[in-house]
């Protein structure tokens, strides 16, 4: 391991360079606009692997975008780790606010900012790091691995559980690493344990069959945004409790072990409002911030829209208004039941004024692992051992919905051993990734087949 | 009058030519990219005035948009009538619901498809061909007359009462003529007696410093939307009733002899709804929807945006969102103060979890006027002669400020005659004027002089 150790040392200045290539990719999985610039996304993944050691890599195409696999299976004998992870990032708008270009990477004090640098091209691409450095050096892995990168992971991994179901030969594994996670905090190396669900829903509602003038009709003709204000005021109560029937039914409620581990969880609370330029935190009452943000359920507008947006004055009532309203789900809420209870209480709250359209945009599976496990232990060594701290266990507030698909479709349970931190700004403008981070985090994983290796 | 009539029924063509010429300029007011286009339509309202006979023409800076001027004041001891129109339009968005472009007039139907056709290009534009065809037959008019046209009446007319108080002696006159507004119903010629006021308003709201991802921070920081909507749906209550301390202080109730009025107005409620394409309507209990939509104030939520607004799913807690609303008002209503009103309502519904900007983006006085002056009883006989019909007296919902500020800058009622349809879509996407009305306007208008000089 010195000499794997010192040649990850020795190529800080290339690894940076090619993650900016990566970067310099848009690969908004979102944006129709956006296809070829994934494909080519799917490619660069493709030819890192290549670059790396791997074999039998593939660009698997699917309905939506490709999957691209690669494997390296010559450690007989030995666990196999599936590695998962996304190219496809986020949109960037808004766009004016961001300080540099969203595909030009650009690094300032130590992080590397672009769109997809923490989520999830840096951290995909660390771990393509690891088997490089291995595969350099000693020919060989000490275990063996497949990585299977996908694009669409930004819009919910539709095609996903299909493409598992289908290729089950291919991804047959003994355990799942992730690195889309976050570190507790700064300085904290940690190993995430839960994740939350999702459950995206949009609500369209249309009044007048037109665009009317307010003075004209005003007063008499209901308003789609009015209403549309009246609904989201009724999907929470004033204890931050939402009001959906049936909505709390199926959490499982935090145990008192649970409660007690997240009372010695660190956490700067003056910090946390000044970073975020906040006076006072809103949430579910009786539940701590750490509780709120990721052992409990919560639900959020993601966006609205309706009638004049532009610069002064325009005397319209519209004929439509939209949301988009997001639920995050803890175990054991599943997104397709929160999306009916949802869509049933929103079509009772509308009024006869409006018709209304309400729409599942996507969902994911919130998700529980063992803390215990030797794959758990032996991640736990690896970060030990280069951030010099014990990593802590957290749950994460955050989805990543395919991690339930595995264990529910190959069996598999996954450790989340991610590299992120909670100010990389992931979904929203000026995302960066620390880049002492980014190298670490090459020798954690370097260190992690190694120590795993070494427990089989 | 026989020649003068003649020579109006006998150049249709040319005047829907001419008028094309008029409506293809796009003459948006509150656009600053659109500002050379507001210039040039400045320019050709004052070649129109010019090829109708008019003298003393100028385009009159402002501290915005200029004002068009005219005059012929040849009829010694004859009543001075001081026309107002504007030859500013309102914004097109949604441009994708218009089914010809918005400044490429087209007729189908019997109707001129524009924006500005018939709110307010249209109509200023019959007046002038009404003072032209007296001035080609007569070589004179039978009153005085003076046209002010401005190009700042969609953005609240902003400049227009500075303009009045620095003009007194050019605009003296006894009395104003404005053509803006509507039939009561589509074969129906009518006088608007009473014009709402307006009060527009635009509310800021920014929670946490920049976007965050809704996984990571939801549950525990306050979402800007959803407070937005928590504010909003606290304006109005269950039964229509505008909830904010104060607002109906100033309103002058309707009179019993008003509700009479208003219960003889023709009114075909399932032709209403079938145009609108709803199913119920929703107001301040206790009223009529003619007495909801002109008598009575009301609030209305012109635009609505935050966070994300495009295809698919993007799981963002936005920093900001932001509503435009406004309220139209009836006597005695003032918009300023209402502002006030709203503005600490608004305040106090907001949380301490964001910070608010409340914006009064601009505002006019409601209008009622005196039915039984020799100058309403001139308009009514010249509609009479053309329509054949006895024109309706109904208050109107929309707001024309300047009215309010004629009255008190200058001392002088107005006569609100105008030839739109309440089916026109000003405002909206398919902007359309009656070009029978359009025809029948100028005859009423050149037929109005003649019986205006007859009492005098």
């Amino acid at each position: 391991m010195e000499s794997v150790i010192s040649f990850i040392n020795s190529n800080r200045e290339r690894y940076v360079e090619e993650l900016k290539d990566f970067l310099r990719i848009p690969s908004i999985s979102t944006n129709p606009e956006n296809k070829a610039d994934v494909a080519r996304c799917a490619q660069y993944v493709s030819d890192q692997m290549n670059k790396s050691g791997l074999q039998n890599i593939q660009i698997i195409p699917t309905q939506g975008h490709p999957v691209v696999y690669g494997e390296w299976l010559g450690a007989p004998g030995k666990p196999t780790i599936l590695y998962y992870g996304h190219y496809d990032v986020q949109p960037v708008d808004p766009l004016n606010l961001w300080s540099s270009g969203p595909f030009e990477p650009t690094i300032k004090d130590g992080y590397i900012y672009a769109r997809g640098s923490s989520d999830d091209k840096g951290q995909v691409f660390l771990n393509l790091k690891s088997v490089e450095a291995h595969m350099k050096i000693n020919g060989k892995l000490p275990v063996n691995i497949k990585f299977m990168i996908e694009g669409e992971e930004e819009i919910g991994s539709v095609n996903l559980e299909n493409f598992i179901t289908s290729h089950k030969e291919l991804l047959k594994a003994d355990v799942v690493l992730v690195s889309d996670t976050s570190f507790f905090d700064d300085e904290m190396p940690s190993i995430a344990y839960g994740l939350r669900g999702l459950c995206y829903m949009q609500i369209d509602l249309t009044g007048p069959n037109r665009d009317l003038h307010s003075g004209v009709y005003g007063g008499a003709v209901a308003n789609p945004i009015n209403e549309l204000a009246n609904i989201i005021s009724k999907l929470k109560d004033k204890n931050g409790k939402i009001t959906i029937p049936g909505f709390y039914d199926k959490v499982r409620p935090l145990t008192k072990a649970e409660r007690d581990a997240y009372k010695k969880l660190p956490f700067a609370k003056k910090a946390y409002f000044k970073d975020l330029g906040i006076k006072e935190t809103f949430g579910e009452k009786g539940y701590s911030i750490l509780e709120q943000v990721s052992g409990r359920p919560c639900l959020d507008c993601n966006g609205i829209w309706g009638g004049f947006q532009g610069e002064g004055a325009k005397t319209v009532l519209p004929s439509k208004a939209s949301a988009k309203i997001s639920m995050r789900l803890v175990p054991n809420q599943t997104p397709h039941q929160t999306a009916k209870l949802f869509e049933r209480y929103v079509k009772k709250l509308c009024p006869k004024t409006m018709q209304i359209k309400v729409t599942e945009l996507h969902g994911g599976y919130p998700a529980i692992t063992d803390i215990t496990t030797k794959e758990i232990i032996a991640a736990s060594n690896a970060l030990h051992k280069v951030f010099k701290k014990k990593p802590l266990f957290a749950r994460e507030g955050g989805s990543i919905p395919v991690i339930a698909s595995f264990e529910r479709l190959l069996g598999l349970k996954s450790v989340l051993m991610g590299f992120g931190l909670d100010t990389d700004a992931i979904h929203s403008p000026n995302e960066r990734f620390k880049l002492d981070n980014f190298h670490r985090g090459i020798l954690s994983v370097a260190l992690f087949y190694d120590e795993l290796a070494k427990m089989s």
